[in-house]
């Protein structure tokens, strides 16, 4: 947060159906390290269009978008950048002048992680899920090249459309199979939750598989990651997804990339 | 400002045509100096209904209105006060779960001031101006009780209706009048304008009179100030109304009142 707001501060806000502190102090705590004069405020809102207009209005610069809203917002805005187009769903909103483009840093911040943690494409995965956020990391599987995807989803009509629009099988349940990546894109594991203590998977996939990837981030120690970081395996955690989709959203804004070192800054901080 | 914002901060904002510093300070550092989870942000806006919109939808708490927006406002509300059904202007909207009260605290400020500087009834008074701002000064001057007014008016049509409207005479000029009180609520003396250096009374008005009054806040030492304070004239600034009218935002906005040495300390940060 820019210490001494005057005239000319720019307003960034988030608006979800129950919002948390992460994204907040992330962005805030940038704008003081790299003293720029914006604020980032969260809001829950009843009201999507509304906001939409007082965003339009009121010359907010930026919107972070997330549960219930991510695929409504998409009738309000102006543009869908190619990381929205992709999946139906966008989680960022930039004004400049009064046009709103839409992006999906989910989008690229999977992309992103599958690159770093240099997942080779013949991988063979599982993905929990079919939600909006399940849409975002199958399709950033399937755009990077990753062929050989089970979907795995309760949810008949969500799991097999998503399943066909990205190439992947569809199961209701993992059953005997044993892929080499189990990812979980639904709230089992998250706090607070119903099934805060569950593992997303059976044990013996999880013991069978090579990498585990969760996307819950709060707490990012999930079962199912703390079970697979016991057994040496590599983990890709929820935290490095919010905090990576933070920062694309904070470069959208600001025009600005804080370096590894206030990226990390940034995470210590906004995790406490 | 509070130092550590959460997902609990609470947003008030201003909407103006041309955004100044003097209200975003006052409040913020007040919100750091009591640590209320508060925040205050400047907007301008071409869209006065598309933002009332925004702060219904993203529950914004408090809402100062400014020119030129005073009047057009009246319609996008849901109840008015007192302080601004006594002269169709309103200059502060409090937001409680949706519901939307305006009130007018400028009126509020005068008329404070009228009591704090213990002007008599009975004197005799010219308010120059006949806008939003004349409204309230002349309204608080009725209410009060002040019946020998005369308002100074270039423009008949809102000069006789806003002397109709309180009782008082109007006047295209001052001409032979020497009133014991001058109030200037016209933009002349103010900084920027194009009669920043100009006196908004006559010299030989201004010398005979025993109360200088200037709505002017930017500089509040005005020229018509400077002189009247030269002579050792009891003066009113454009300082003392605005910060009045803040402090009764403040309390509406936040439910807490600043003590004097708060509200003081305020004042010095704001307009620095």
């Amino acid at each position: 947060m820019q210490m001494n707001p005057n005239k000319d501060t720019r307003l960034c806000i988030s608006l979800s159906g129950r919002p948390g502190n992460f994204g907040l102090r992330f962005h805030n705590h940038l704008y003081g390290q790299l003293d720029l004069n914006y604020y980032y405020k969260a809001f829950s809102s009843q009201d999507l269009a509304g906001a939409i207009t007082g965003i339009r209005a009121l010359g907010i610069r930026g919107c972070g978008v997330s549960m219930p809203f991510k695929e409504a917002c998409i009738a309000l805005v102006d543009e869908l950048d190619m990381s929205a187009k992709a999946i139906d769903s966008i989680n960022t909103i930039v004004n400049t002048d009064g046009h709103l483009k839409a992006y999906n840093t989910d989008y690229i911040a999977i992309a992103q992680l599958l690159e770093t943690h240099q997942v080779a494409k013949d991988t063979t995965f599982a993905l929990r899920g079919s939600g909006g956020m399940a849409k975002a990391v199958a399709s950033a599987l399937r755009d990077g090249g990753y062929r050989n995807g089970l979907i795995v989803a309760r949810n008949e009509a969500s799991g097999t459309a998503l399943a066909a629009n990205c190439g992947y099988q569809w199961q209701p349940e993992l059953g005997a199979q044993r892929p080499q990546m189990l990812i979980n894109v639904t709230p089992v594991g998250m706090s607070g939750g119903a099934e805060a203590d569950q593992l997303a998977f059976e044990a013996g996939a999880i013991d069978q598989a090579s990498i585990i990837f969760d996307v819950v981030a709060i707490p990012s120690e999930t079962p199912l990651i703390v079970r697979g970081r016991a057994q040496g395996k590599q983990v890709i955690t929820g935290l490095e997804v919010i905090a990576i989709q933070a920062v694309e959203q904070f470069v959208l804004y600001t025009g600005v990339r804080p370096t590894p070192e206030q990226f990390q800054a940034a995470v210590e901080f906004a995790r406490r």
